[in-house]
């Protein structure tokens, strides 16, 4: 019997990706083996990504995988984990053809050699509804070592990674309603912001950074605001919550000439979900060090506010007057979304 | 702020199912840490089931759950790795209603308790579209001693675990074929094909003998012939085939009265997919000692066959005949299929 169609599929498309992982077998085995170095421990997440719902049907499958393997990345970031190997499922309604292979492919190879780690193993299933592609990460840290979500204490400083609004933006834009609104964004701001919407920029090159001085962290995947009440909600001493200033937050390209004319919706996309940035607790004592490591690292952090006993996260105007927002971030599971 | 609604629903259901390992961080990270013991690997595999594909929208949630876990325990099983924990990706077209997830979770609670693993985090999405519960599992095997798919040798003994057929007669009378072609399957043979294409039955209890004796070893799922052909095609010395005696073929209950009365039937129901039970080629000095080894496990074995030089799968009838297969098995990437 030659070769099953899904065999000459996996070959074809995906063996070559797995190139230099011994434990993947050439991807013609039922499982991977993955070891850890000695004295490092496997980091481990999965997070697929659904049509419709993380990127548009017509996308380009480069950037549907780049994006795949991108936000699971980050995770992995935020932990201080150093990216290794991946397991890839994907989950088509049709097979799909030689062309779109081809770019979704290159998009995991520039991922890849982007971010430092390799295919494992995977599984492709047909399926009559929305594609979705499933990714679980492996990333390597020394034992014990993980930068925790939880065990922000009072006094913190709050940093972010690069700046905010990027993706959401992109995908206003993306979507028309940036020239229904009438924004005043300048082409360049304009294709920055969906180029970030399509490939978030995990901040791996913040490892050094997190391990030596985070008591936190985490990235931005449903929303500043959201995902900094999540981190402070864990605080070392129970429930902690954090005060944000709105003017120190660092804006993406064109969100400055959103917020001059429309602040309500500036400050939506803003705290809006996709960023992918990374947020950390710094103890006040470390925050020099943390910002210069973090610049020699390459990765630009501002920081935006400090960690409170009280609960709950306020974000204060120039004034110091709480700001109100209308929606608080994305929930996979809120009945009626 | 409250706890989200997905907070709620991860600490609602799922994170007991997390007691038990500590790198899970009761699912309050984005990540888990996992560290096999010292000299042992990670064995792991992803493997997704979809509504309409390998479950029906109105199967028990138990069921669905418990399968999601039993069809990647039962890769570890046939790699000889021992179960240790599991990410979980449940995609939705609706928030669940909580009877659902009771439900549900009870089905990974038994699964878990069945199999020996621990939840170690997980993803929730909703989509417009079928629902996805998308496993991956690590197993621990010592470093290097991983059963592969690839090596088997001509001359090994071909076995199979267990009895064939169970979960596509279970599958066919579910659809009520069986009612339409007329099979006499008794009653209680009936009840045990149906739960068997509910709740496979991975052989975690073959681990000693498969890591003592195999060559090679696979679960088969997509089929007898089409899975022991694969294995046959990663051979030692290059591509090799098998030759099988249908005589030979363990019958799952019910599957001789349909042989007795649709010969043709009961031979597709055969080498259907879905069974689960474990392929090992076995040299033929150790196959009384493997055999010995896998009874004391607890996992009934039957020879069925030989490795030859010759490629391609044959299987025999009685009076030494190739018998001709309609369907050869499950192929999700078949065009048109």
């Amino acid at each position: 019997m030659p070769a099953s169609a899904e065999e000459r599929f996996i070959a074809e498309n995906f063996e070559r990706l797995s190139a230099g992982l011994p434990g993947a077998f050439g991807l013609k085995d039922d499982c991977a083996e993955l070891v850890p170095a000695p004295g490092q421990s496997f980091i481990v997440k999965t997070d697929p990504i659904v049509e419709g719902v993380h990127f548009l049907p017509d996308d380009d499958p480069a950037d549907i995988a780049y994006k795949a393997l991108a936000v699971n990345v980050s995770d992995l970031a935020a932990k201080a984990a150093r990216p290794f190997a991946y397991l890839l499922a994907i989950s088509l309604p049709v097979p799909p053809e030689t062309p779109w292979m081809a770019r979704f492919t290159t998009g995991l190879a520039d991922a890849q050699d982007q971010f430092g780690l390799t295919l494992a193993g995977g599984d492709t299933d047909r399926v009559n509804g929305p594609a979705s592609i499933g990714v679980t990460v492996f990333g390597e840290c020394p034992v014990g070592r993980m930068v925790p979500r939880a065990g922000a204490a009072p006094g913190d400083r709050v940093y972010v990674t690069g700046r905010l609004g990027g993706a959401a933006l992109g995908l206003a834009l993306r979507l028309e309603t940036g020239g229904s609104t009438g924004w005043p964004v300048p082409p360049a701001a304009r294709d920055a912001a969906l180029a970030r919407y399509l490939r978030p920029e995990p901040r791996i090159g913040l490892r050094a950074a997190l391990r030596a001085y985070a008591r936190a962290a985490m990235d931005i995947s449903d929303g500043l605001v959201k995902d900094l009440d999540r981190m402070c909600r864990l605080a070392e001493a129970g429930s902690a919550g954090a005060i944000i200033q709105f003017e120190d937050l660092p804006l993406f390209d064109g969100l400055a000439e959103v917020l001059a004319t429309d602040k309500s919706a500036a400050m939506q996309l803003m705290t809006a979900g996709d960023d992918y940035e990374i947020l950390a607790a710094i103890p006040p004592e470390n925050a020099a060090a943390f910002e210069a490591l973090a610049v020699k690292g390459g990765t630009p952090v501002t920081r935006i506010g400090e960690v409170t006993r009280e609960a709950g996260v306020t974000v204060l105007d120039a004034a110091g007057r709480p700001i109100e927002f209308a929606t608080r971030g994305f929930d996979h599971f809120e009945r009626g979304s």
